[in-house]
């Protein structure tokens, strides 16, 4: 799993500053998260395919998380693009979208499926044989949804020598790895578990920015692999995030800690700080495994 | 009149090349001329005293030419703006910009004031004191404008030797520079045109983008100090005018010989050219004062 930061800061795009869009490469999708104004130009500038998006899910319909969104749909239909494009977000996007290719008199080369969000509860939002996608209800001034990523559980692995030694013929190895025992060359059966070992166990990756400080949605993070978490503020301005419904990063720290996550991101920062130092410093008071997201950085899982 | 580049590029947005934006200095008003994506950060890049801006002119609904737009607005609002703003562009602007302030609960600190246009007839959109707008009806695969600004004609000039020598007091000369006759000190009537000279010749430019070759906007353009007309394709790609109605830089210093203007600046440009001189090129051959655009660059007249 491989996620690339296009943009990691709060409100305004700035000269050297973008705002909220990443790119999750999972099991072969390529998923664009949130899109932020000029998100198609970091696109270019950290040499995303991204003729390879077919899934867009935006967490909620502030500018900085969307507006770039029409763009990148428009930049589509002028590359020719002819695969099907999947939307996920907040109910009004789909209004917002088809308002402007209208008035724009655009053609449609491509077909864009919306899938529009309402629900305050957590949700199946897509899923194929590899992957599975949940909204995470968050709390912030407009109705915004997280989202976790979940690789499903692979095939059991083949202790060869042990396959070998009990004489199982090659046309079942895929019976064994889908879990099943089988009968060897000898008519015995011989059980699963003795010739295979466990999967790798699965990776899932969880995304949660605009939110204030919300305990409640820690049972849909509960030990995934990476959690990105917004913390807009540091502590000194912890009296903004009533008002603004965002968090700090000890706040985020204390949603990894209780969630048990395996590694915290941080980001969407206020651009009001000139270094990012003290996020991290802050969030390791409380929680020891974390990072910074900064334009244009890879994660991999 | 200073005008400043931050766009010129057709269709999607680059890395180093922004889709059409403009501000145009004029008699102390700062006209943002369309708003393609990125525009607010072009506006920091060339450090653009943007709250300045109180009027915004769209030439038409296609993306490259608006998308930047509600991004702008939206960081007004973050700015804490007061000011009224005022949106000349084409009806349907109103309903897409308002819909993304609802869907995003957005506050409302400042005024906004749409102008919508739909009429087929150059009209006069903006006047005060000093400046003239008009606009100018185009030729391209939706409802498109440019836009004339005029500065009015300035006062007239005291030709102080004769003004002294015809011993006109001094609390009329504001009446003279208005191109009034006065009496002088010993009771004459004193002609104007005697003691005052012709004002400086009031400047204008023009700007016409999209479109296709569209002689019937000549008698609009007529005399302008300058003229910025559309040249997305060389020679070599004429043929694509048809279809996708733009002009050629040809056809640009056709319009701008027909209107015998001072100088011409092209933009516009398809991103399919590595670089830009056979555009002046191939306009020169029509019309000798030809101006390349380049964003950042910044033209004063």
């Amino acid at each position: 799993m491989e996620l690339t930061i296009l943009g990691c800061y709060s409100a305004t795009p700035r000269v050297n500053t973008s705002p909220t869009a990443q790119v999750l490469n999972i099991k072969n999708h390529l998923f664009l998260i949130d899109c932020g104004e000029g998100t198609q130009v970091q696109l270019r500038r950290y040499k995303v395919k991204f003729s390879r998006i077919k899934h867009v899910f935006i967490s909620h319909l502030h500018g900085d998380h969307y507006f770039g969104l029409i763009g990148l749909i428009s930049t589509f239909m002028l590359l020719g693009r002819e695969a099907e494009l999947h939307i996920y977000g907040p109910k009004g996007i789909k209004e917002i979208i088809l308002l402007q290719l209208k008035l724009g008199k655009a053609w449609f080369n491509y077909p864009i499926i919306f899938h529009e969000l309402e629900s305050k509860e957590s949700e199946l939002i897509f899923e194929d044989e590899k992957v599975e996608v949940y909204t995470v209800p968050l709390k912030h001034r407009v109705y915004t949804n997280g989202f976790v990523f979940k690789e499903k559980p692979g095939d059991r692995k083949l202790n060869i020598s042990e396959v070998v030694k009990a004489k199982i013929d090659v046309s079942y190895y895929q019976k064994l790895k889908q879990g099943f025992d089988v009968e060897n060359e000898e008519g015995l059966i011989i059980s699963n578990k003795e010739v295979t070992l466990d999967p790798n166990k699965p990776k899932s990756y969880a995304f949660c920015s605009d939110t204030a400080y919300y305990p409640e949605c820690v049972p849909h993070l509960k030990g995934v692999t990476a959690l990105y978490h917004e913390s807009t503020f540091l502590n000194e301005h912890k009296h903004m995030c009533k008002s603004t419904r965002h968090s700090t990063a000890e706040h985020a720290a204390m949603i990894a800690k209780e969630a048990n996550v395996g590694q915290l991101i941080l980001g969407h920062y206020s651009t009001r700080y000139a270094t990012l130092d003290k996020f991290k410093e802050e969030a390791e008071v409380i929680f020891k495994n974390v990072e910074l997201a900064k334009d244009g950085k890879v994660f991999t899982f």
